[in-house]
C-alpha cells in the first residue's frame, strides 16, 4: 500500500437527468439517467490515484444504508482500493444533484450528514495510526462531519509525523486554522471554493497571496497552495513563491473535481519523486487538463504530461 | 401464515421535508426531517395487516441496492410480515417526495422502475405457487413493473384458486381487464386513483356505475367495489347493489394509503369471518377513518368500529 487517505465525511453522490425538472410535480428519471458514485474529496482522490495506478487504501467515517451504498460502489471502482472505514450509526451523507439539461439548472438536495460520536473518534484515531504505517503517503481530504473537532487534521499529522510520512491537506480555512495549532502537513492546499480567507483573514491582493503562503512555508509546511481568482494559483517553497496560470482558457463550469486532481497528481509525482515546485506544477497542469473535458474522468498521465506545457509557472519572489 | 400479499412493484418511499425549496440552489435536508418507508401497495397493505396482528408473507419483485433498503425497513415494521420476494437485477423503485410546508408544494421524483425477465417471472409463478399453498388469503395488488404482462394477476389468480384461496385485488383498468381473460378474483377492488375508466369504458352516471359492478359479479366476482367521485363507492354482489357514503366531511389531501387501509381492512373483517356487504362495509369504515388522520399510520379497529357508524350504505338495487 503507497497511500492512505482520510475521507472523514464521504459522500454517496447522486444524479438525476430530469429534464424539464418542475416544482409541485411528478417528476419521473430515465433508468439510464439515474447515476450515482462515491464522493468526498479523500475518496475522490483514492479513485484518481487508481487511475494511475497507485494503491491507496481509504479510511474515515461511514454509516447506514447509504454507506453501504457508497462501500459496494467504491470497491467497484478499481481493485487498487481498499477500505478500512469506521462504522458509525448515522447515515452518510446523500448528495442529490438534479440536472435539467433543458432548462440549464442544476437543483441539489443534499442531506445534513452524520454526527459522529467521541467514542467513534477515539477509536478512529487508534485505527489510523495501525494504517499509517504501511504507507508512504497520507492524504488528508475534505470536510469533517459533525462532532468531530476541526483540529483533527492537526491530531493525525502529529501521529503520521512520529512514523515520517508525507503528509498532503486540502482543506478549507476553519480546518487548517485549528489544525496548525497541533502540525503542519509536508503539503497544504487550501480549499479556497466559497472563501478568499486563509487563517481567518479575507486575502485580496496578489503581495497578501504571496505573504501569506510564504508564511505558511516559514512555519514549515515545505509547498503551500493558495488558488487564486480559480484558475490561477500562488505556489511558495523554501526557494521562493510562484504564480501559475494557465495558457488556455478555463471554462469555469468543468472545474468539478479540479482540485481532487490536483492533488491526486502530486501524490502521483510524489511516488515518481518529483521534488518541490514540480510536484506542484504537475497538480497543477493535472488540474488544468480535466478542466478541458467534461465528466467525473480525471486526465491519464499522457494528457498530464501534455498540459505541463499549457500552463505558465511565473517567479514571483 | 394467514395471508399472502403479492407486491409486484414494490418501491421505497422517501420523504424530504424542505422548506424554501427551490430550483437551481443547494437545498438541505435536516436529518430529522429525512424519512424512508417501504411502499407500494401490496406492501402497505402487509404492514397495516400487521397492525391488526395478522401475520402475512409479502411477495413480488425486489432489485437493487434500494431493494435492499426496503428490505431491511420493511422486516424493522413487524415481527408478523415475512418475505419471500423473487431478486432481480435492477433497481427496485425509489420514490422521493421532497415536501416543502412554506410554500405549501409537492415534489415528486420517482424513478422509472425495473424491468423484469421472463425467466424471473417464470421463477416468481413457481414461487407463488409453493406460498399461496400455505395461506387463507391472497391479496394481489398495485401496479405490475416493465416486462411483467398485464395479465398476470389472471395467471396468480387461476394457481390460488386451484387451492380454494380467497382472492383479494385491488389494481388499475389496464390490469384488471386483461387478468379477467385468466381468472376473476373473489373481491375486485378498482383503482381509479387516475381514471374513472372501467373495462376501457368511462363510466359517468350512477346508472352507469352500478351496472358495472353488476357485470363483475354475474361473471363471477363475489364481491365488487368502484370507487365514485372521490369519496364514495359502489359495492355489488350477489344479493344487490349499494352506494357507500360518508356521513362526515372527508378532507381529500387525507386520502393517501385510504385504498390500502380499505382492502387490508376487507381482508381482516374476512378473517374474522364477515361476510360479503358487511366485509365491504368494514373496509369502507376503514378507509373513512384513515382519512381522519394524517400520516401513514391506519386506524385501530376500535376506530373502525366507530367509524362505522360515520357511514351510509344504501341500497341501490
Amino acid at each position: 500500500m503507497e497511500v492512505l487517505t482520510v475521507c472523514l465525511n464521504p459522500a454517496l453522490d447522486r444524479e438525476f437527468v430530469v429534464d424539464n425538472f418542475k416544482i409541485d410535480k411528478l417528476n419521473i428519471v430515465p433508468n439510464e439517467k439515474n447515476k450515482m458514485s462515491p464522493g468526498g474529496k479523500g475518496v475522490n482522490v483514492a479513485v484518481i490515484l487508481s487511475n494511475y495506478g497507485v494503491k491507496s487504501v481509504v479510511t474515515g467515517f461511514l454509516g447506514g444504508y447509504v454507506g453501504n451504498v457508497l462501500l459496494s460502489e467504491l470497491r467497484k471502482k478499481s481493485s487498487l482500493i481498499t477500505t478500512s472505514f469506521m462504522r458509525i450509526n448515522d447515515e452518510t451523507r446523500e448528495n442529490i444533484a438534479i440536472v435539467d439539461t433543458v432548462n440549464h439548472t442544476l437543483t441539489e438536495i443534499n442531506s445534513e450528514g452524520p454526527r459522529v460520536n467521541e467514542e467513534d473518534i477515539k477509536k478512529f484515531i487508534k485505527r489510523f495510526e495501525v494504517l499509517v504505517q504501511k504507507v508512504k503517503v497520507v492524504v488528508i481530504s475534505g470536510s469533517v462531519p459533525k462532532g468531530v473537532p476541526n483540529n483533527i487534521y492537526g491530531e493525525l499529522t502529529k501521529i503520521a509525523k512520529k512514523y515520517n510520512k508525507t503528509v498532503f491537506w486540502e482543506a478549507r480555512d476553519e480546518i487548517i486554522t485549528e489544525s496548525i495549532k497541533i502540525a503542519y502537513p509536508d503539503v497544504l492546499k487550501y480549499d479556497m471554493r466559497r472563501s478568499e480567507k486563509v487563517l481567518g483573514n479575507i486575502l485580496n491582493t496578489e503581495q497578501e497571496y504571496t505573504q501569506a503562503a510564504k508564511e505558511f512555508v516559514k512555519q514549515g509546511v515545505k509547498l503551500t497552495i493558495l488558488s487564486y481568482k480559480t484558475v490561477y494559483d500562488f505556489v511558495a517553497n523554501e526557494d521562493g513563491v510562484w504564480k501559475f496560470s494557465p495558457k488556455i482558457q478555463i471554462d469555469h463550469s468543468y472545474l468539478l473535481g479540479s482540485g481532487d486532481t490536483f492533488v491526486a497528481a502530486m501524490v502521483y509525482a510524489n511516488l515518481k519523486n518529483k521534488c518541490c515546485i514540480d510536484m506542484a506544477r504537475y497538480g497543477y497542469a493535472a488540474a488544468v487538463a480535466k478542466t478541458s473535458y467534461l465528466g467525473k474522468e480525471p486526465p491519464s498521465v499522457e494528457q498530464i504530461e501534455e498540459f505541463l506545457g499549457h500552463i505558465t509557472t511565473e517567479r514571483v519572489e
